[in-house]
């Protein structure tokens, strides 16, 4: 097929995500390598926001497509029911590269169903019924995992599974209360979240779920002191602590995973996208010691046929290992400081630019109508003139490749982009900016 | 490693599905081949259930190994949003397999989502909220897809999510009343249905969800016109007809979809497994031109990172065209045949063998006390005394793996198995099953 044929046939075969098919126009890819992917008129773009935020080792990587070939020659499938060396050995791993509180690793085929499964084993080892996340987050979109979700693509579940209760996450770039300090904020929210479980009732909470940095919905970091904050919570009233890493976990913070940044041990951790970077599907759960102790006895009732499977595993392993040998945390963090820079220079210079929030390799920049209101460019859940879309395509234009969400544009590059790539992009962003600058 | 460090590793580090750890025992396998696989001291086990009924081609086809070694030299992943070839060719392929009235296909990564997806589209097209399945039924262990679920399984999602309904399937061996005829046991059911159907009200229902024959809960067969007669229930009060083809897709019951042997088209068929053979993880929604054509100008709420995953739909094609190319469906239907034979060879002469049910490659044995009486080996949700893993045990003895549910073994071979190799296997049955019958 030509390029003109592969778009023309998926779209006329598949279903596109989140769309109105009408309005689609997926790109037809012929190849593709680190940050960069090619058209099959040989045009060129660069993916700055790692496809969605898991191909943190970008395209091609050898290593990790060697392991899959080699995994192919031994067997790509076995029940979960077997063993297999890349599962014990991946789960091996990944509990090496936990917390020391951390016991074993559920595998999944993804993130959404690592947070359904997630909730499951909250449930299972608590017995305790109610689950807490927050509005501003996205868990993925099947019934649990949707559920879980408070932004508004959840509606589609809705009404939803009893149980799953909402709350306020700290967003203080948009917090109606003027706060003296950023402890002040802090103190605020674990307040406000206190008296939430103390109406829900404690005894009947199984556990709080949260992305460590909310992720989709804008890159919001959790001030100093809150995660530790809600860790205490968790432990006065015999809470589990579920962190969701999918998108957060994996080098991307400049970390191994997120809540390291916060200097807390959450009881159940969610992964996917990179720790396969997506090469073959692959997520999981991993539980405290405690929680694993328990379903030695206990009948785990979770289960799904290509949990632990042996070529997802396989790529697991080889990328896990890839972070560690290839010391991508400190190409991370070497980056991702010129890329702070960068963004703070943006904030300043721009009309556009309300907020820029950034750790690692993951930040967002917020646009505004007005600076000093802070209104946002386009309304929550809204965008009637298409002017997200329009910026998006004025990026496109110069072969910048992203996504936003609301009135926020996402850069998460691979996590193996080098300063001059960085700079090269962030240049056409700039340019953008004045654009948009114009437009307001 | 060796065989031991693997099984240690992995019962240290991963959770093993549907079990309390301390009872788990994997068999850790080192290489494998066609319906074989070998563990790390040579034995060789023969998979009789083709793993968990996913594996109809085997382990280790050198077509669909090429086929993801060769992506893999393309790229391995993709968002979702572009358009790569095999993603496209696979659609086309699908929608060219399945009856006319089907649209497109839109690509989740196993099963069970795809049967929460399937949920959703139906709500969203039809504006109606409740769903349809039934008691006796598997639909996969997330929140939505286990809501779906009939048995057990689902206990671990409740209080659900609302506007989940169960119905009674078509049971006839274990059937309270006595019917003159299959006839007249349809006309029962269909009629029970019905009543149901306007009790909870025709114009609150979306959709109607079945596997097109039952499969984890025993391999239930629907009887003559009862498919037919839920898809004319379906048209006269515009409900969705929603066919789980996860187990029985693919050619497993001898048509390359299950409902094609009750000549009946659904409106939303859901597949996975077969589709790849587990290879690597994929699973998808098929759903009619209709449906497909209200999502032009509709919002599509459903997304996944892995969606149209390309490595994924690459070992799909491979694998859906050496379905074709190998000629599958016969070699079903003519060792399906002899399978059937056996079966009934079975029946007569054993006393444990209360029925046996099957459909090309896809069978199952029901174990009861008492011939006469029907009483089942085992009482429903209980084995005290480890009956049935006692049965699994004698046949892993002989190497021949399998798995159970209730009181009923399921056999479900690869669909490349030679009538040699079945006979070779059904013999060791034969040889269990008499053990069985000195028991009760």
């Amino acid at each position: 097929m030509n390029g003109s044929e592969v778009k023309t046939t998926q779209k006329k075969y598949s279903l596109q995500s989140w769309s109105a098919q009408k309005g689609t126009d997926p790109i037809p890819v012929q190849k593709a390598d680190g940050i960069y992917f090619w058209d099959f008129d040989g045009n060129r773009y660069t993916d700055m926001s790692s496809q969605l935020v898991n191909l943190n080792l970008g395209f091609a990587n050898p290593v990790i497509n060697q392991a899959i070939k080699e995994q192919v020659d031994q067997y790509c499938f076995l029940s979960p029911s077997y063993a297999s060396e890349p599962r014990a050995e991946l789960a091996e791993k990944i509990i090496s590269l936990m917390p020391d509180n951390m016991g074993k690793v559920f595998f999944t085929n993804a993130g959404a169903d690592a947070n359904e499964n997630a909730v499951k084993i909250a449930r299972m080892f608590s017995g305790k019924f109610k689950v807490f996340s927050r509005y501003r987050s996205y868990h993925g979109s099947s019934f649990g995992a949707g559920n879980l979700t408070g932004e508004p693509r959840r509606y589609a579940l809705e009404p939803g599974a009893p149980g799953f209760i909402k709350f306020f996450d700290p967003y203080l770039y948009r917090e109606v209360i003027e706060f003296a300090s950023e402890e002040k904020a802090t103190e605020y929210y674990l307040a406000k979240l206190r008296e939430q479980i103390q109406y829900e009732g404690p005894n009947n909470i199984a556990a709080i779920v949260m992305e460590t940095i909310t992720g989709s919905n804008g890159i919001i970091i959790p001030p100093q002191g809150y995660l530790p904050g809600v860790r205490a919570l968790c432990n006065e009233f015999g809470i589990l602590m579920i962190c969701d890493e999918v998108m957060t976990g994996w080098g991307r913070t400049g970390k191994m995973f997120a809540f390291e940044n916060f200097d807390v041990k959450p009881d159940i951790v969610t992964f996917a996208k990179g720790v396969t970077c997506g090469y073959v599907p692959l997520g999981g759960v991993a539980v405290s010691k405690e929680i694993a102790e328990y379903f030695d006895e206990n009948v785990l009732s979770c289960g799904l046929t290509y949990s632990g499977h042996p070529l997802a595993c396989a790529a697991g392993l080889a990328t896990v290992n890839y972070y560690q040998d290839a010391n991508i945390l400190e190409n991370v963090n070497q980056v991702g400081h010129a890329l702070g820079e960068i963004l703070e220079s943006f904030k300043t210079k721009h009309a556009c630019v309300g907020d820029v929030r950034y750790i690692g390799l993951f930040s967002a920049i917020e646009l505004v109508k007005d600076k000093t209101t802070r209104e946002p460019l386009v309304p929550y859940g809204k965008d009637p003139e298409g002017i997200m879309k329009k910026i998006l395509g004025m990026l496109k234009a110069k072969n910048f490749m992203t996504y936003s969400h609301e009135n926020v544009v996402i850069i998460a590059p691979a996590l193996i982009i080098t300063n001059e790539q960085l700079n090269e992009e962030m240049c056409k962003m700039d340019e953008v900016l004045s654009q948009v600058d114009a437009l307001i």
